[in-house]
Parts: C-alpha cells; sequence; structure tokens
C-alpha cells in the first residue's frame, strides 16, 4: 500500500521534523501524492491531477525505460568515479553529441547548484578573475555562492549582505524591462547594459571571471531573451577576460521545440564557453553536469587540485541518464514538445484577445509564460489574480504555478509527453477561471471607485461575490 | 553485458570527455569495474576484489532490500517535497530517533557538500555570525564555500586566495599533532587553542558563526580526537555565540561500532547544534542530510527566504534511505563493525610489533589507520612506501588506500558486512608486502649510506632489486 499513514499525520510529522524553510504547494490544503504516471499525479484517494509544471519529470513520470535502466543498474554495480565505467563515458559522448563540438568536456555532480558552484569554480581559475555579472530576477541555486548571484532569492537582503563581487545586470525582458517590444534593437540595448557594467567594474579594480545567464529565465518570469542578446554579451565579457555560462537546468533537454538546448534559440553562431544542465537530466534522479571546453578543463587542472564528487557520474547515474536521452528520442519528444507548445501558445493567444486580464503569451515549445496584468499599460502585476487562479485550478486537478518577481506570470513547463488535447483542458478552464476572476476585479475595481465616491455600489458588491 | 567495449576505449573516451581533474584510481593501469555485491567488486575479465576502502557502499555493494526499495518506489512516484508524502516524514523520523532529542528538523539534500554548505548558511543566519573555525586537515566538501574551510584541499592556496574569515585550528591528531600521547590532557591543550583563536578574531573584529569539525577526520588521516575535546569547543565556540557543526558525512551510520553517530564518542553530554550526514546514508544513491535543533532552523525561516531543493527529500532517496536502517538493524551491521572493527585494530597491532614502518594503529569500528613512518622517534612519514603497499595490495585485488597529509596513512573503511576472514587476508597481504618493502626500504637506507661513504655495497644494491 503506497499510503502508510492518514494524511494529518504525516502532516504533523512534517511540521515536526522538516525545516519549516521548505516550503509545500497550496500549505492550507496540500496534496498528499502517492503515483505519478506521464503527465499525471495521483493523491492518496486516487484523485488524478493534470502536472504541468513538472519540469523534472522530463520524459514523464515514472517511465518505464527509465525505471528499468535504473533498477537493472543498481542491481550491478553503483560506485564513484574513480574506476572506469562504460555507462559514464558513453553518457559524455552522448550528452557532447547534442551539444556543439567545442563544449567537449563533461564534470557529473548531483543537482543544478552542485553544477553551477562548479561552472564558478571553472570560471574562476580559468580566467584568474573574481567578479560574475548575473542578470535580475535570476535563480541560480540555493548553495551559498549561488544565493549571492540569484537576485531571485537574495533581493531581500541589505545591500552589506550581498556580495561585493557580483553585479547585477538588468533581465532582459522585452515585456516588462527596461528595453520594451518598441524598441528598435533590444539585443544590443541590454547587451550594452552589461558592456557599461564591466565598465564600472573595471572603473573600480574588478576583473569580470564570467558572465552567468539561463538561457531562459524560468523563476524570473518565463523571460524569452532577445535573439541576438547573448552574442553580444559573450563578445564584451570575453573581452574583459571573463566566460560566458548558460544555465540550462530548467530549459535544456528538447523542451524549447526548435532545439534541443535553449541558448541555441538564439543562433548557431552562439556557443557559451560552459553549460550547465539538471533537473531533466535523469527524469528526477539526482544528477546533473557541467560541459565546458578543453581549454577551461586544463585550466582547471593546472590549478593541481582534485575535482572528485562521490555520487557524481555513478553508473546507476548514467544509464538513467541514457534511458532519458533514449526516451527523447525514440518518442520524438521534442518534436512533440515543438507541436504542442505551439498549439498551447495559440490557445493562449486567444485568451489574450478574450481577458484583459492577460497581459502577454511568450514561450517557446514546452516553456510557456502567462503574464497576467491589471492594466496593460501601466503592467500593474495582477498578483492575487494569478494566486487565484492557481488555486482554482487546483481544485480542478490541474497543477500549475505562478511566478516571476510579482508571481504574476502562470508558468507552463509540463512533462514532455504532454498533449494538445492536456492543453485544451487546462485552457479551457484558465478561461473558466479568468472568466469569473475578471468580473470579479473589475467589480471590486469599480467597487473601490464607487466607495471613493461615497455611493453604495450595493448591485456592484453583491455582483462581485458571484 | 555488462561491458559494452574494451577497456583501452573506455580510457581512449574518459581522457576524451571527462574532466582531467576527476582523478581514477591506479591511474598508470586502472581497474574497470562491471559488478558488485557485499564487499567484493569485479572487474570485466571476472577478477575478484575486496573492498577496504568504500564507506558508500554501506551494507554492502548493490544490497538487494535497499535496490528492490529503490525500484519498487522508482515505479511508483518519485516527485519534489512540495507535495505531501509519507516517505519523507516516516525518513526524518527515523532519523530523528538515531540522534538526541534536540536534533529533530531535518533538511534533505543531495550529497555531503550539499549538507555541509546548508550547516554554513543555517550557522550564519542563525548567529548572524560570518566567521568559521575549521581544522587543519580538514575536508568538508567540494562547493566553493567547503573549499574555503577544508586545508585539505586548499593548503596549496596562496594567503590571498584564502577566505579571510575562514580560520584554521589544529587538528586534534594526538600521534603527530602539537600535543601527542604523552601530553597530560591533549582534550584540554586542543580545545585551548581553538579558544585563543576565537580571542583573536573578537580582536581583529570578527565573529564566530560556527566550529566545523568532522567527527573523526578521515582524508584527514583517520584521526580520532581525544575524547572530552568537542565538549570544550562546544562551550568556547557557543560562549562566543556561534555554534558547533559536526561533519558526519564520512563516519555516521555505525561504522564506530559502539556507537551510530561518531560524536557520540565524546559521551552522551556532548550534542552538536548541527550534525551533517551523506555517503553512507543511500548505499550510493545521492542523497544526505542536515538535522539542527528547533531554534536553529526557525531563524533559518526567519529570513523569509524559501529553502528548496529540487531533489532532496524524494519519495525514492527517502525509500532507499530507509531501506538502508534497516539492513543496519536486521543484519546487526552496528556491531559487526565493532566486532570486526576490533578485530582487524587487533591484527594491524601485531603489525606494528613486528614492522618498525607501522608508527601508529588507531581506529574505531571500522573506521581504522594505520600510520607509516620511517623513524617511530621523528615521524618521517614512509609516503613512497605506504604508495607501494597500495599498489601491490591492488595487484593482489584488494582495495585500500593511503592518505592524510602526508598520503602515509593506510586507511579502512570498508562496506560494514566486512569479515573477520577479509580482515585475516587484507593483514596478511600487507604483512608480506611491509617483509619486502621494509627489508627493500632498509637496503635503500643502507646503500645511500654506503654511496655517501664512497664504497660500493654490491651486495646490498643487488639485494634491494629483490
Amino acid at each position: 500500500m503506497s499510503e502508510k499513514m492518514e494524511k494529518r499525520q504525516t502532516m504533523y510529522l512534517r511540521k515536526k521534523h522538516i525545516g519549516p524553510s521548505c516550503k509545500i504547494f497550496f500549505s492550507h490544503d496540500p496534496i498528499k501524492m502517492v503515483r505519478a504516471k506521464g503527465q499525471y499525479m495521483f493523491d492518496e484517494t486516487g484523485r488524478r491531477y493534470l502536472d504541468c509544471i513538472n519540469n523534472v519529470a522530463h520524459v514523464g513520470h515514472c517511465h518505464p525505460d527509465v525505471v528499468r535502466a535504473g533498477a537493472e543498474q543498481m542491481e550491478l554495480l553503483n560506485t564513484n568515479s574513480r574506476f572506469l565505467h562504460d555507462n559514464l563515458v558513453l553518457y559524455a559522448q552522448r550528452l557532447q553529441a547534442t551539444l556543439p563540438d567545442r563544449l567537449s568536456v563533461c564534470y557529473f555532480v548531483n543537482s543544478g547548484s552542485e553544477a553551477n558552484d562548479l561552472a564558478l569554480r571553472l570560471a574562476w581559475q580559468y580566467t584568474g578573475h573574481k567578479d560574475i555579472i548575473t542578470l535580475e530576477n535570476a535563480y541560480h541555486g540555493h548553495v551559498s555562492s549561488l544565493i549571492d548571484i540569484s537576485p531571485y532569492k537574495h533581493h531581500q537582503l541589505s545591500d552589506a549582505e550581498r556580495n561585493q563581487s557580483v553585479h547585477v545586470a538588468p533581465s532582459p525582458d522585452v515585456y516588462r524591462g527596461k528595453y520594451r517590444a518598441d524598441h528598435a534593437d533590444t539585443a544590443t540595448a541590454y547587451a550594452n547594459e552589461v558592456k557599461d557594467m564591466i565598465d564600472r567594474v573595471h572603473d573600480k579594480g574588478g576583473k569580470i571571471a564570467a558572465v552567468m545567464a539561463e538561457s531562459l529565465q524560468s523563476c524570473g518570469g518565463q523571460v524569452i531573451p532577445p535573439v541576438g542578446y547573448f552574442q553580444q554579451v559573450a563578445e564584451h565579457v570575453r573581452k574583459a577576460g571573463g566566460v560566458f555560462i548558460a544555465d540550462e537546468v530548467q530549459v535544456g533537454f528538447g523542451r524549447v521545440g526548435t532545439h534541443f538546448w535553449a541558448f541555441q534559440l538564439q543562433g548557431e553562431d552562439f556557443v557559451p564557453d560552459i553549460v550547465t544542465m539538471g533537473k531533466p537530466i535523469g527524469n528526477g534522479h539526482p544528477m546533473s553536469c557541467v560541459v565546458t571546453t578543453v581549454e577551461v578543463a586544463q585550466a582547471f587542472t593546472s590549478s593541481g587540485m582534485e575535482y572528485f564528487n562521490t555520487f557524481g557520474g555513478n553508473p546507476v547515474s548514467c544509464a538513467i541518464g541514457l534511458a532519458v536521452l533514449d526516451v527523447i528520442v525514440k518518442e520524438d519528444l521534442q518534436s512533440n514538445a515543438l507541436r504542442v507548445g505551439q498549439y498551447l501558445s495559440r490557445l493562449l493567444e486567444k485568451q489574450r484577445s478574450k481577458h484583459p486580464l492577460v497581459g502577454d503569451v511568450r514561450g517557446c515549445g514546452l516553456f510557456v509564460g502567462l503574464e497576467l496584468v491589471r492594466d496593460r499599460v501601466k503592467l500593474t502585476p495582477a498578483t492575487a489574480e494569478a494566486q487565484e487562479v492557481i488555486y482554482k485550478l487546483k481544485e480542478q486537478q490541474i497543477l500549475l504555478s505562478a511566478d516571476g518577481p510579482h508571481r504574476n506570470v502562470l508558468k507552463f513547463k509540463p512533462p514532455m509527453c504532454f498533449t494538445t488535447e492536456d492543453a485544451d483542458l487546462v485552457v479551457e478552464k484558465i478561461d473558466h477561471i479568468l472568466t469569473g476572476t475578471l468580473s470579479a476585479a473589475l467589480s471590486r475595481a469599480l467597487l473601490s471607485r464607487c466607495e471613493r465616491a461615497g455611493s453604495h455600489c450595493l448591485l456592484l458588491q453583491s455582483s462581485s461575490k458571484l
């Protein structure tokens, strides 16, 4: 039996023994999941939820090929990479084949955080510099070095608490950012911000080790940087003796549909110096990877410091990683992401025509954001409304989340086996909720105006409760 | 078939695609492992090796109960801790039951490095202080914050490269350290070193956040701190407003035989503020944990920063963790560690009586060190001899390693199912090698003296080749 105690007992023990900083979805009425398959999850009563958010269960929850590969290798051997093993090298070779030739050397680690921290260490060692440029609203992980470069996390810190070697450039968000769609050349404008920042760092005697950027910001609000931006940023940072680190932890492995890696959306002429990958890499198994050039790898070695990671690149992780790559090919999931993603985006575009609350729809493949605003000119974030959508969807057994600096961007990043029928279902429900929410929100706005005007507005007040 | 290509092809691909900082055992002739069971590993030709070093395969390589628990849960559900799940809370409860009551709040992460980095974050947040005291030769992990506090790794860095908030106290090594067995009270002497260091930090305006110490140093040379040392250190650090972090990553889970946790060797009156665990926790599955007090956990939450770890505490990791705890109990592995460890230590003591090269034998349960020295008074490290022992053991299909700052300590930390027969075998082989090495070493020493004296010493020269 997959449920071992009553839900309230689970909640009691969680409260007692799990760090309260570890938040749960829908904290007032959390869901207890007991099994999952494909894009569906099931709670302890057998209720089925459509999962629109789990980019970790990349090829579908509990995919039998992945489970089998893991189980078979666990039975045979699971040890560290101080011994030769075929899985390690075959997996490295297979990953390399998905990347530009220059990116040929792998380091296997256990989480996106470990990967991003190692990427920083590689950059520091290769360049001999210390300063890092990160983007506004970026999220790169939870270890201490990454909190420093994750404004999504550290924005509440005081200046004194912030790392003085970290510099935050504007997010290349053409909807809400400093330069918007009406600007003639957003790519150059945002890249010049990085160039100016490099100059300011130099003026203060700093030296740039790296620019680190998610190929597409996810927690930052599903942001798609303008094409050509990374090329220009890379040029500026390399001229300053630094490297470009592309963080693919949330967005790699075919999710964007047209390409296997999201940085490739920028064009074939763009190649990062270091790429980090994680979440979907093992369909839930704790593993991740850093890939870099021979030059960076050699510089790291020349420090004389060995790099050893106890679990990284073990035969089980590599067997699972290989199985995930196999399933992506066998089930043509990258094409599915493109096809279903485009379908989903079209459906959401229709919602934008219909509901004033929908300010923007943006996405690539099965990485899609729907930004809710109370005013399409002022872009006032519709944060409470986004929360309401999420909660009402949950009541209807659909899992979606809201994120971005204002928590007003509905974030779609479902398992890659998501179908057009799933898209139909979630958008239909959103349509229904927005129809209700919108009228309620409008009612509240009108009501508020009435109240300021001293009138009673009884009719509107009661309609707002509908 | 578990071998997918010829060994030289594996080596070629490893050289091409795996970071050269990732070192392999026996690099001139590495071993390709294809399967393992209990305390044995098997290469691609079917040759069996006795594993005396793998403290990760804690309950034995590929233990069927652990494999089954992992496979069954992988089939059912593997997701993050934002949903309720019984495995998470049951596992936290079971771990808590092995610890003093005060240590009741768990954070599940993916590696010892993630655990130790989180421990630092907890300490910084709880105390509001920044300075960390670590011990000479300590190793706490590979992420950037931990390289800073791992003199084992960073001793080759220049002063300028070192983190100025990190302070290195003497290792409480009563064999080779500052205060030795002939000192009346080594515990107090070493603890006073920490006290003096705290005073010096205060003089410079610093504030101590934590002392972090492995309960027993492993990479540092299998060091057993004197009883009472941790209590006194904890008293000094708490008086300074800091906390005591016990790193059990390499030594926890019953290995020391008399206790489940190595910090308990110091006595029941000692309770750390934070304990980190890793390697053996999942028998090879990438997982780890930080356990702390309610007070520290609440302070961490009060920062307002959520802690989310994508893979940490997933249902598969917790199922595996529970299975490992079950096997330790079911097969009474802690008692086995005590019994076989004492037997092994006795055998090694006899080696010390027999071979002048054996300077010290120290250990608790199946955590044992054999320190080789060329001179028992000067303690000249017998580094080359230790390497020779390791290489010759490998030729005889026994896996052992040499570590410590001088790489002259033979390190025993085998799977906990190690038997007295295994101990007999490895010690017999060591005896045989030391007999050869010792005579060769003596020959070389005599030869060198002869050469200095200008004589020919033909007889010795030829005998040294034997």
